[in-house]
């Protein structure tokens, strides 16, 4: 059994975009990430019904919520 | 008793559908999963209600929110 | 203190019938089941409202979205 | 502190009612039951709304979601 | 730190009145109540609505679904 | 790191304010709280949409439907 | 593998923005945190569909409601 999880580590410091199980999507440079989830997104755009909603220098984001992450997010078709 | 996840492992490389709990489908190669069902989908399709909703070249998927994974998607009736 | 567990092992390779804390019910023949109730069924039928929806030549269900099991499902009144 | 769940243990044989989280109930003879109050339950009628929705010979009910169970159902006012 | 828990060990053999997460209450005498709040009541009167709905004379209630109890119901103003 | 939970101990017998989950308020004397955040509340007011709708002399409330607590109550502005 | 809650902790005595589950969110000066995202914050504002909803001098935060903390709040765009 592999480690799915790696690909998140190797994701720091690049683009990434994700959603919550909210909906809530965010967008932004991957800083860190631990084995909860946890993250801390760089850069960071907040994303509700497709649409841009905020923007943050910094956010932490608690992993519990999370739905998926595209480790690289500039590839989006 | 058996072990139901190792039909998981071994789809790895091969075409799979989920479902989450939200109703949200992907279907894609599954690279990797784990044993809290944590998956890299490869070539995704998101389908909401049936229709694609979007592409990803790679995606991870949490595995808390999931519903079903049906091994090989191209059986589908 | 019994085992209710127990009765879902028995039950394998016969036709059950489950049904999901959303209300979505799979009847098909039970692979395999472990102490998570994780399960794999064989010729399943997903059923929406009483009609079937889909079907799969095989599918893993995640243990904890279940609800309730019927482990001989051609006795169904 | 005493053993709520003994009174579950002593009521194996006899007739309960449950109800589940989402509200539906079942009235059946308690076959067996867990620590986790996974159940069995014999000759089971679901109840929806006050009305009898389904008979099961047997069904195997996950503990989590359950709300209440009333040891001796016969004496329901 | 204390141990508010104690409170409801004294309550048993007492009337009290629970509250669950789903606003259903109980009203009715504190048989037996352990370290996860499985409790169990006798001549419990279940309110909807501030209105009585059913009467039990004897009813496990799982703990994990409470919301608040008032360990002496006989005071409610 | 620092210890939040002890600004709840402290609060023992000065009155609080406290939301759960679901959006219900109460004010009262804080007794005791445990670790978990199970609290028993002296002289206790429920607050449903801003309004008072119950009194409690002293009322148990689960931890773990804990929004937030207001340690002083008398400070609100 | 990094520690994303170290910035939480380094953001103690700053102004930060939190955002709960429910949509609720709350600024303020974070005075301590802990391992479970447990909060104090000083100086508090509720903000409900982006207005100021209510002033807390001081209030406790249960973690396991969090979705998103931004550490320094004065930056937001």
């Amino acid at each position: 059994m592999k480690n799915p999880l790696k690909i998140l580590q190797d994701a720091q410091s690049s683009e990434i975009l994700l959603r919550l199980k909210d909906g809530t999507e965010y967008r932004g440079r991957l800083k860190e990430i631990d084995a909860y989830m946890n993250m801390i997104l760089e850069d960071a755009t907040e994303i509700l019904d497709g649409s841009p909603a905020a923007k943050y220098s910094e956010i932490f984001i608690r992993g519990n919520n999370l739905l998926f992450i595209k480790p690289d997010a500039s590839e989006i078709l």
